[in-house]
């Protein structure tokens, strides 16, 4: 007798995608993207997306500080927006709570969700609450959107000769999940950005919209699973390659020293880490300049060119002299229980 | 040091709502009500509902058949968008899975939910799924919608001397919920019309659409936490009291026939038996007549007046001559844990 287990998610979600299969498709855009898309108001296509933060899978209470998990909850949705170009507008929260919770850590937890809720100017319009004896599920859907008279920024808009780009830096939310569950009090102090950076992603909303707004043929996702996983993604929907250039993947200072202290190899958490919920997208070759310097102009926000569209499919990984082709799987080394 | 269990499900909602309050709320309806609604397509409302099945809470493997449970996780949240008059849309699912839950039992499951979308001409455009070790969380969001044209058939529309009906028969669910639980084979096959009221709840989405149709104030809900509990919210939101006809509450001959041979009285199934998701609405007196015979006749399913409502607050039972005023949690013999 075979178990799920066996199959991994992406077979799960084919095996009900071809169960679900829709004979007269209503949606705009359906299962396989960052948010799926229907008819909105006047002027507007509204995109929906959920996520769901487990216990013992996602977070545990030991770890995360309730307001921290609060605000995560919301803006690893949030993410799926901005991996869109669009904007959040309402949320329905729905939650499996232990009864044994202290009142406490509900009221932080509580408080943290408003304060995403004001930071992102969504309105929880609402939810469900239930009740477990075991682990504890924050699920959470998010409406938002994005006007009709932009183009959608979807995971299948790459073409062969785009250029790759990411925002922000990798490897940082993984190192600092390490950190948080293994590192001494002091060396939680010295690199407590890192841990941050896991405890409170920040989600790309203006850098989502900005691109929207360019009105331009771009290939968009957010780096939620890892980067080769979320490139795989998109790759496929493109039915395309990558070839990713090794040394232009975006390292912070901080984390380089912590992987010099560590004595560890930033590579894994670069390729597969995940959780930085950072943007990559594919732009084609003429505009990438001009983007690469407009974005950390406006907002701040680093942007890094890492790799081009190619014709041949799967993920090819370029370093110094040497080309090899990489499994994404193969390179979840931290892949959850 | 207190803990959340403490507090109860509306308190934690309340608690919710306050912090959450938007100063510039853009939702036409938001938390309190069987959907939130939201300006929609040109000419509609969207209607937005979230519910999740936990396991041991909800359902047990060893009760519930895999291809029941699928349709059930469907069907309860249509019976929310049944509740407003509406018709169902697009559906997000958002699962909790364990990965040694056998293939064959998540191929049921799916076949399940494949036929539940075809039955409520439902789209299933995204979701998200989840591994965990512990309890296993189906969670769905439904998006549906109705005309603008017709008046929004909220739980807040109750006024004094409307009357009080209800679709189809009450406690048969939580009665074949004991039958499932604790009959005996020879038991289960008799009363099979009452377990599956239980494993397979029928959304009464024609009746609501109906009452939508008439453009009068009607107040709506359905039935998932028992009368009593769901009255009571109607209640509150509509700012009245109810007098209930304890002797015109609907009873089935099946049901009447298993309190009989198990000698139990019928009467907490019937006000705090719950998950038989049937329709309990108010209408002005005039219409109530009209409507109780003319359901019937176009859907087959029987309504029922048993009460009215009334300006004194509170839910009061009239036996024969005396009148009881009752607390609706009082009332919830069947808490669940």
């Amino acid at each position: 007798m075979t178990v799920i287990g066996e199959r991994g998610e992406f077979t799960l979600i084919n095996q009900l995608e071809k169960i679900l299969a829709s004979s007269s498709p209503q949606a705009r855009v359906g299962i396989g993207d960052d948010c799926a898309v229907i008819e909105g108001r006047e002027g507007f296509w509204y995109l929906l997306t959920c996520d769901a933060q487990v216990e013992g899978t996602h977070f545990s209470l030991d770890l995360i500080p309730p307001r921290y998990l609060g605000k995560r909850v919301l803006a690893v949705n949030v993410s799926d927006i901005a991996a869109m170009g669009g904007r959040p507008r309402w949320a329905l929260l729905s939650f499996v709570l232990r009864p044994d919770v202290e009142s406490e850590w509900w009221e932080a937890f509580l408080t943290g969700i408003g304060e995403a809720a004001e930071t992102y100017h969504l309105e929880v319009i609402g939810g469900n609450l239930a009740s477990t004896s075991s682990a504890m599920v924050f699920d959470v859907t998010l409406l938002g959107e994005v006007e009709r008279e932009k183009p959608l920024l979807l995971r299948s808009c790459a073409r062969v000769g785009d250029v790759i780009l990411v925002t922000g830096f990798l490897g940082e939310s993984r190192a600092g999940l390490a950190i948080g569950q293994q590192g001494r009090k002091e060396e939680k102090e010295r690199y407590w950005p890192l841990v941050e950076r896991f405890f409170s992603p920040t989600p790309r909303l203006e850098v989502g919209q900005f691109l929207g707004g360019l009105k331009e043929r771009i290939a968009l996702i957010d780096v939620s699973d890892g980067l080769l996983q979320d490139l795989s993604h998109l790759l496929e929907q493109s039915k395309v390659g990558a070839l990713i250039d090794v040394e232009a993947l975006p390292v912070s200072p901080l984390f380089a020293q912590w992987c010099e202290e560590k004595k560890c190899d930033p590579l894994p958490f670069l390729l597969g880490g995940g959780e930085d919920f950072e943007l990559l997208f594919t732009l084609p070759c003429a505009l990438a300049e001009g983007v690469r310097r407009e974005i950390p102009a406006r907002y701040g926000i680093p942007v890094h060119r890492i790799g081009e569209i190619v014709g041949e499919e799967g993920i090819h990984l370029r370093r110094g002299n040497t080309i090899e082709r990489v499994n994404p799987q193969g390179w979840d080394h931290f892949q959850r229980r």
